[in-house]
């Protein structure tokens, strides 16, 4: 899993400015997601769209980007990427605004029946109505779990690098068997910028999920010791006087623990899903999914609509051809609520000129 | 619209021939019909699939086989043939049973639950469940509407040509301005097995929906005196004193009403869809619409389910995507009744090597 890159810092500027005014937030840019865009656009409803991860395909794209999926309705074969770029590519028209790489923490109803979405790099959206199509929920590392380590969190403990200067010059302990663990952990003992003090990887065994290049360089480095790798699993820790974090206790797969002094910990454990805040909102839920009528898709909360795996309603089955009808009835479902007074009817794409315009496709003449 | 190959008369010895048993029957090979087959076939349960039309993909493929459709998911642009294609290549792995060209004429439940489903061409079924995809119906002649007329339906007026050696050394008047009309108005003036003694075709204006070379071959024929082309409508008929048809009123543009004498009047203004027999079924109907809940989209008669634009429930859109939808849910629904003593997972056609297996495609092999 892929991770290592995480696009800016929130903006404290940001914080202060106006919201953007919209008619429709979809938070998830997954393949419901996005197609959740497609069905806001043929109603004429211009949406932005809220992903934890930095980019577009959601879990599809996060965990099976190559595995091909066979249950797309008319395509007998795609993989994850795939399904995500045709996506994209009929979503084109209506040209959707995306804030990757936030987590939405905020979710308010007003007054006037509008809700402030805030997300965690200080967008801020103020939205007549809310499609929440998060899937699983959103991508968090996993931790390591380790009682009474999680006080380090953020200052000595660290799942995600932000800012690698950080690390420059510290004793390191890298843990993990993945590729954000070798590269961050080569990156740390070679760069020159960024080099560190020392650095220990750990892996509970000598085998990696990881591109075979960086695993040979890793070896390559610790035979010059410019770092060390070591097989075992962190099971303990110590704090000196002050309150730091000074060893971590590592046990090896003889059972014999050892200690290993250090600055920094970093633990690269992959992402799992988490529901987050959503859980938080005021939303009924049954099994961490959020209820939802199956005549418009919408949550108990009029305006807020869950499509995809994260709604649930009987004989609900997870299926990404579900989320997409999901997706086309929430957005008439809506359509209502952000055009009270506007008659809306169903046409079809393939006869109608009001939708030919909207896709920007010519209509065609047939007799 | 060409309709002017009609395979085969019911065979009467097929009749009494042992009904063919199976677990689903779909009545209708449209795109929501073929996907039924699909979301069937990965549970395991094979499917026979009747359709009223000669051919596969029902309305999409009768109606605008050429039309771009915009809305599928993932799929930016595809004509109604393009998404029939796409479909049969889904379902190739599932064989399904095709039995065209023939509308269901019987529908009835046995003591045990199964049903007895029986075909305009005599085709017997004895199935446990039945799913009805038949979107806005079956696709009938448009008929002429001249009082009296349709008592000789089958004896002197025809919509199909069965068996044409029936017409030939006939006085023949042929009504219609598309490719059936003209294709057959030029096969009797000019075949050499199926002459007919004279050919009158008869439209309402001087214009064709037609090929143009049929057209071209008409003129040429009224030219030699083969045959004669007048336009104007059907408003009347005379029967002589044994109640055979002997004239039929042509009224032209002019305002001015000719008789034309003939022994037989073959009228092709194309087809219509019509509900037909699925309303004396003893099912819920709203607006000849058939009524289903969202759980299975079963219909009120257990066993009986209804997807596609057929059905409607509260908050039901006519999408094709909706139809799919509803058909992978009614197949769950179908499974518990096929299978009552299994218990039925969802499984994912990315991960599941059962579904592999019956999709006939090699498991991937991940770490």
């Amino acid at each position: 899993m892929e991770m290592h890159i995480n696009p800016a810092i929130a903006d404290a500027a940001l914080a202060s400015a106006p919201p953007i005014e919209t008619d429709a937030v979809i938070i998830g840019a997954g393949p419901v997601g996005l197609f959740q865009v497609f069905e806001l656009g043929l109603l004429d409803i211009k949406a932005h769209v809220i992903d934890s991860l930095p980019h577009l395909g959601g879990q599809c794209v996060e965990l099976y980007p190559d595995k091909p999926i066979y249950d797309i309705p008319a395509v007998p074969m795609c993989t994850g990427q795939e399904l995500t770029d045709n996506l994209l590519k009929q979503i084109e028209p209506f040209k959707p605004t995306f804030h990757l790489g936030q987590d939405v923490t905020e979710l308010q109803r007003q007054d006037d029946g509008r809700f402030v979405v805030r997300t965690s790099k200080d967008t801020t959206l103020l939205t007549k109505t809310v499609f929440i199509a998060a899937g699983v929920g959103s991508f968090q590392p996993r931790t390591l779990k380790v009682e009474g380590l999680d006080a380090f969190e953020g200052t000595q403990l660290f799942y995600r690098v932000k800012n690698p200067a950080v690390f420059a010059g510290k004793n390191l302990v890298v843990v993990g068997g993945g590729d954000s663990a070798l590269d961050w952990a080569l990156h740390f003992a070679q760069d020159d910028a960024h080099r560190a003090e020392s650095v220990i990887l750990v892996h509970r065994r000598d085998g990696f999920r990881a591109a075979p290049a960086s695993v040979a360089k890793m070896h390559a480095l610790c035979e010059q010791h410019a770092m060390q790798f070591v097989v075992g699993q962190i099971t303990g820790f110590e704090a000196d006087g002050d309150g730091r974090l000074s060893q971590v206790k590592l046990t090896g797969n003889d059972g014999i623990t050892r200690r290993l002094p250090l600055d920094m910990l970093l633990v690269f454990f992959g992402l799992s899903p988490k529901l987050g805040p959503i859980a938080h909102w005021g939303l009924d839920l049954e099994r961490k999914q959020i209820l939802v009528d199956t005549e418009k898709f919408q949550t108990n909360i009029p305006g807020i609509f869950a499509v995809g795996d994260i709604n649930t309603y009987p004989g609900k089955k997870k299926l990404i051809l579900s989320g997409f009808h999901e997706a086309a009835l929430a957005a008439f479902g809506a359509a209502h609520t952000i055009f009270p007074d506007k008659k809306i009817h169903l046409q079809y794409t393939t006869t109608s000129p009001k939708l030919h315009r909207v896709l920007g496709v010519e209509t065609p003449v047939f007799d």
